[in-house]
């Protein structure tokens, strides 16, 4: 083959810059989650087709990425093959064709993983999980086929303390990134099964939420019309639009919202919820943000009772977190409680909470704020050029004591003329050089020049050091 | 769905335990990479499959698992599908079906990047890649369907000073885990060849290799059968017996090498490249045990002239590296010079040299030998006790203190009896608890016990610091 390669459409390469980056991110998020007493899961890429069909919503099965069963063309498997064929054409799935696909969140997988394994873990079982997943979704920008998802669930606890510590998980990975000014939006699902109740009933509840969802898109108008077009009447749409213009503080939204729905049982239950997570969550205080100490602001935890969250699973308390006003970006993050992880695996009343971290978005929202660390580039430290064979050899022996020292260090690959090697010193950024020459070897020298400040000094090879490099 | 839920042969699941001791070796070997200037690099998991087939062989051509297309029962895709499945039947490859495949390994994407990009990248180009692979081969023990691959490559240098890098890679990595009395084998593809020719010619190259290549497993007797079979004679055979049965010492088998092959031209440089990296990686004293010094052995090279390794795309130094002998395990790492990475991709002339280390066999020795750090374990450091609903308040800051100092830090999620949280602390292998009850909180106190030695203590909140939980 010598066509020109590529890479399949909406998929991506990571070079040696953005894999440092993304590590960053990634490394935060999971100290930060350590320090909180959750514990790392890994799950397969693959999982067996039945454990992720009919979880997403039809939809969602369309966009699951199926893996060919292979040796379809053995004669022993010829007749099966041509069946299983004939019924993916007819829009069923069929395990002789394929059994297996690649996972399309860690939700799921992390719920097989619970109801096959429920017997043996400590709950409550905090665990944190940081893997790619794969969706067949039309790539468009911030989209992709392949992506990292970045979640942390606890389950087996109805506890609304564990909603507080994922609140201050949120806070303390944004405060430790920079980004202050994000917004972390709270809601809970009984306030939204309380208006559905107080405007005509429990079958309401979706089509409530799912106008709702949209009201930053298309705005109050056409919530409403949608609302009108789902059969709610005047009178119902009106309440509506009074929930959805309570605003001011959050103590001054928890007055309006006991007026309006602290009536009814559910309504209680869920001001309740909010006023426990918002009052213990101490975040106030907290919100400085460490690069611009003089500017303090008011607490992130936002109370938001537009905030609906899609996914029909949720039922308590829901999340989602937002960059900080400047960057034009969605959901950078959301999660929420579900009563029933495992129902679906046959392993009934293990309820939860999670959340989730976008770190795609996180990655660009941080590009474009510039919000980087400096030493996030960092690869090699120390190029030691390469003089000769003899001067070589020497510069080897003082490269890995230097090596034993913990710095990062390369020894140019051959004898090469000067400019070849700055040049390759440069290209690669690397900050210092030390030269051995002739001169050096009868010293036992060498030159150590700092590439970006320009100056330089002979250093007594056996006084080379890690401080010498900073 | 309630049907016990699994998941696919040859795949796994890793628990929190196993996370962290894979992450453990995953760390180490990066972080040596990092120190020899290596940078990393991520590809997809999908490549189209054209770039994956006819790299591997037939044999691994039925290996790569195959994503079927999605949409293939759409009205305007049906045609098109069944005319792809019919393809597929007959063996061959259809787009139409089938247009992307999971990676079989680290080496081809890392040279479809480099076609790709080589004209913005900087040569010598060195990366390293950790990520996992597929292929769908018959699991067994040791064998799976998902698994990691490490690699690290030097591409577009020719100089054996990057061999004599990663044999120290080698060294200080295996060091690092405290496998002391591995062993790194190494020969050249020159050597072999120079065998072939004096053996009647290179035709007879790849018989040699492939018979000498299966020495270990079955004997020097069944090695000559196997010679015979393939057309040498006696003359010829006897003259690979004779090379088999070279032995000594790294200097001994050079003297011998030379006696046999070395009025060769492409023995002597076969010999010439041996004696550069022997020479010049000066393993000798560093083969140390850091955990038992008393122990010095050999240098861990060792020169081995019934290496072949199987791929046939090596034509210079080939490595191949064994954990102790103590450990009954195959190769723990591998890998060798190529002339050519990218040419497959349409860019010729990028001559490299790269190792790979065998993950999930070296996580087997490890745990075998009970080499692990005992604090690759340790999750959470301290449980604080619910004791109700002021006193969890209450520690709940005095946890927000400790965590800010970089304790990993959990409060029970509920106010439960003494009983459940000491098992849940016991569970979870959590070294020390923190208890505060209604006296403490009136004296500002907490009373901190050590769960391993039983010693317990008051102190004072304020006085609350990551060195009492040492």
């Amino acid at each position: 083959m010598s066509n020109k390669p590529s890479i399949p459409q909406g998929t991506r390469d990571f070079g040696p810059e953005v894999v440092r980056k993304r590590q960053y991110i990634f490394n935060t998020i999971r100290s930060v989650f350590e320090l909180y007493g959750f514990q790392p899961l890994e799950t397969p890429a693959m999982e067996n087709l039945e454990t992720l069909m009919g979880k997403y919503g039809e939809e969602g099965d369309k966009l699951i990425f199926k893996i060919l069963n292979n040796g379809l063309n053995d004669p022993k498997n010829q007749e099966k093959s041509r069946a299983g064929f004939e019924k993916v054409m007819e829009g069923k799935n069929s395990k002789d064709l394929t059994e297996r696909a690649l996972k399309y969140d860690l939700t799921i997988p992390f719920a097989r993983y619970v109801a096959m394994n429920h017997g043996q873990l400590t709950f409550p079982f905090k665990r944190y999980q940081i893997q790619p997943v794969w969706r067949a979704d039309r790539p468009q920008r911030g989209r992709y086929r392949e992506f990292y998802q970045c979640d942390a669930d606890v389950v087996g606890s109805k506890s609304l303390l564990n909603e507080v510590e994922l609140v201050n998980i949120y806070n303390e990975v944004f405060t430790q990134l920079g980004l202050s000014g994000y917004e972390l939006r709270i809601n809970s699902r009984k306030i939204l099964a309380a208006l559905a109740e107080f405007c005509g009933g429990a079958e309401k509840m979706i089509d409530i939420t799912i106008a709702i969802d949209k009201l930053d898109k298309i705005g109050l108008d056409k919530v409403k019309e949608e609302l009108t077009q789902r059969g709610l009447n005047d009178e119902q749409i009106s309440t509506i639009e009074k929930y959805l213009l309570i605003n001011g503080s959050n103590e001054e939204k928890l007055n309006q919202i006991e007026q309006l729905l602290g009536h009814l049982e559910i309504g209680k239950l869920g001001i309740e919820e909010l006023k426990y997570v918002v009052g213990n969550s101490q975040l106030t205080t907290d919100h400085a943000d460490s690069r611009q100490p003089d500017k303090v602001g008011n607490s992130p935890l936002i109370l938001d009772f537009t905030l609906a969250r899609g996914l029909n699973y949720y039922t308590g308390i829901i999340f989602e977190a937002k960059g900080p006003a400047t960057v034009k970006m969605g959901s950078i993050g959301g999660g929420g409680r579900y009563d029933d992880l495992t129902g679906l695996f046959g392993v009934p009343n293990i309820p939860g909470v999670g959340i989730s971290f976008g770190v795609d978005r996180i990655c660009d929202v941080l590009e474009e704020l510039n919000l980087f660390p400096e030493d996030v580039y960092t690869g090699t430290q120390v190029l030691f050029f390469n003089m000769g064979a003899q001067e070589s050899a020497r510069a080897f022996n003082a490269m890995q004591l230097l090596r034993k020292q913990g710095v990062r260090c390369e020894l140019y690959h051959e004898s090469a003329k000067m400019d070849k090697q700055f040049k390759y010193a440069e290209k690669k950024n690397i900050g210092f050089i030390v030269i051995i020459g002739s001169t050096e070897i009868q010293n036992n020298t060498g030159v150590v020049k700092n590439l970006k400040t320009g100056t330089q000094q002979t250093v007594a090879l056996a006084d080379l050091n890690n401080k010498l490099f900073i």
